[in-house]
């Protein structure tokens, strides 16, 4: 993606600085969704934008005609299927907005219905839990910001990304997964904590163990835990928090000493050795990454978690009971 | 509310045309945000405006200044206090952005921060886990909505409802909510299923159960379900499907079908016979309520249900621990 999909990136934000959209709308479910997630942050911070994340059945279920005549509408989805997801940008395109696909098989439906495509070119992804696509959606977001913004000194930032997920990858880092996720092997549910960029972290995270291991998995942030369900954290109640270096590891590090005082089981995801100090669940990344990039290594260890966890409860992650590869909803 | 609240709404509605947002924000933590989802629906299907929620640590913890200037933001707080609601509202005052606070106390920064100010007058609350403030809050939305539409016949919709609560609320309601979570008193999970206008009210069931008996209890969306945690409901698993008459129910009729293939234990609140009857957990609902304010009246079994759930576990509804009644996050 990042050796082919530049002149893709570049193309679609010098349509959508023509258009100068008073904010923007992206629709995408499952990780997808979670990649959406990651854009509200990044478009938010790096480039000045404001960003919702659409309820798709307002319109395939509703046939609600939200005015969308001054948003950019980004559709984001691997397969490019989804019929409700197609219909947000269908609508959006019928009242003049600016529409954007971001998909890995450019001839999907999703890309006929937008105006602009950028293909994440992943190649075929076989496991029906997204791995691998949900790490070239948030690429390709992070390479259209950065075409976005302007700052070319950013693209350096993203050429050194391979070579940190490889870090993250790599036998040492897989087998503190593979410890911690033993460790948790018979737990019955899971909370998952992250903040800011790392928000979509946490979801995808969680999303990852509900699929691959049949186990309920909630994901917060530390302001969404504390308005309520931080009331059933209690003993021995296990959890994953994920902490990369920037704004919020002061914040996590607090809430981190609060669980441990409920006597939480709380694995960390970080590279700063003061809050990795505070859990006996570590779960180390190499410093370096820039925070705005950070979600695409930091997942690394969650996903690592949830392959483990499913295999040690002898399920097949490839292949979810009840799940297919192209889930079409309305 | 209903009595008093009227010219609020008015006065709100007649700024926010004479501005002519091209998109609206809303920003909400706990409770609030679930009311903040019914208005993704309620402005979208109703008043075709374009809804997104806030990300407010966007602003409180990276300083960022997404852009604002064409927007409707809304404050959504019982309390009008938590630091990082009001930032929204500041930030988006500081571009010329619209500002409207929706809270209960008219005095609170959350109401000084903004231009227009709709009380929801709830009087106090004295429980920490809110119940009749989501009422208000969702009955305040859907008075601001009416005044927008310039369809004043929907007034008497809105003047029926406090029988239709009433009626949620007698004696022969409870013991049916009473009788179905003490069946599931031992459960050690849920997950709620709601969609559209109730989706929101899949959310507030969940997290009335988090906030007052300590049992993971996750929402979705029939779309979120099937795009993956689909995959970890199995036999026994304890649910609370949200469906009053309107668009949804065939829908969510042929869900409730999958989930019972897969000895699911759910729960139905509803008014539609047909889907009654797929269950052996009825929380029936009095029919005439129209779908956009069904979600004041459906929330109210599963309202119940939690109350009992806590009960029946030994522990205060009123007083969760670990919870204070105002919550101030950045």
């Amino acid at each position: 993606l990042l050796a082919q999909g530049r002149p893709y990136a570049e193309a679609a934000a010098a349509a959508i600085q023509r258009f100068a959209p008073a904010w923007v709308l992206v629709a995408a479910r499952g990780s997808s969704d979670n990649a959406a997630r990651y854009a509200q942050y990044l478009f938010g911070v790096m480039n000045g934008l404001g960003v919702g994340l659409a309820v798709p059945s307002l319109i395939s279920v509703y046939a609600a005609h939200p005015n969308l005549r001054r948003a950019l509408v980004i559709g984001i989805s691997q397969s490019g299927q989804s019929p409700d997801i197609v219909s947000v940008l269908a609508e959006a395109r019928s009242q003049d907005g600016l529409t954007l696909a971001l998909t890995n098989d450019p001839d999907s439906p999703l890309a006929l219905a937008a105006e602009l495509t950028m293909p994440i070119l992943a190649g075929t992804e076989s496991a029906v839990a997204a791995t691998k696509t949900y790490t070239n959606e948030l690429m390709a977001l992070a390479m259209l910001s950065t075409s976005l913004s302007g700052h070319s000194e950013r693209w350096q930032e993203l050429e050194a990304l391979p070579a940190s997920v490889q870090l993250a990858l790599d036998n040492s880092a897989a087998s503190q997964a593979v410890a911690v996720a033993r460790t948790f092997g018979h737990a019955g549910k899971f909370f998952t904590v992250g903040r800011g960029f790392n928000y979509a972290t946490a979801f995808e995270i969680a999303l990852k163990i509900k699929e691959t291991s049949y186990v309920i998995a909630e994901p917060y942030s530390p302001a969404d835990l504390l308005h309520g369900p931080i009331a059933m954290i209690g003993q021995g109640f296990p959890g994953i928090l994920v902490a990369p270096s920037g704004q919020t590891v002061d914040e996590l590090s607090r809430l981190l000493e609060l669980l441990n005082q409920r006597r939480a089981e709380v694995a960390v995801i970080s590279d700063v050795p003061k809050i990795l100090a505070l859990t006996p669940y570590p779960l180390p990344l190499t410093p370096g990454v820039p925070e705005w990039l950070s979600p695409i290594v930091a997942v690394v260890p969650g996903q690592l978690f949830a392959l483990e966890l499913a295999l040690s409860r002898g399920i097949d992650p490839d292949s979810p009971r009840g799940l297919s590869k192209v889930t079409r909803t309305r």
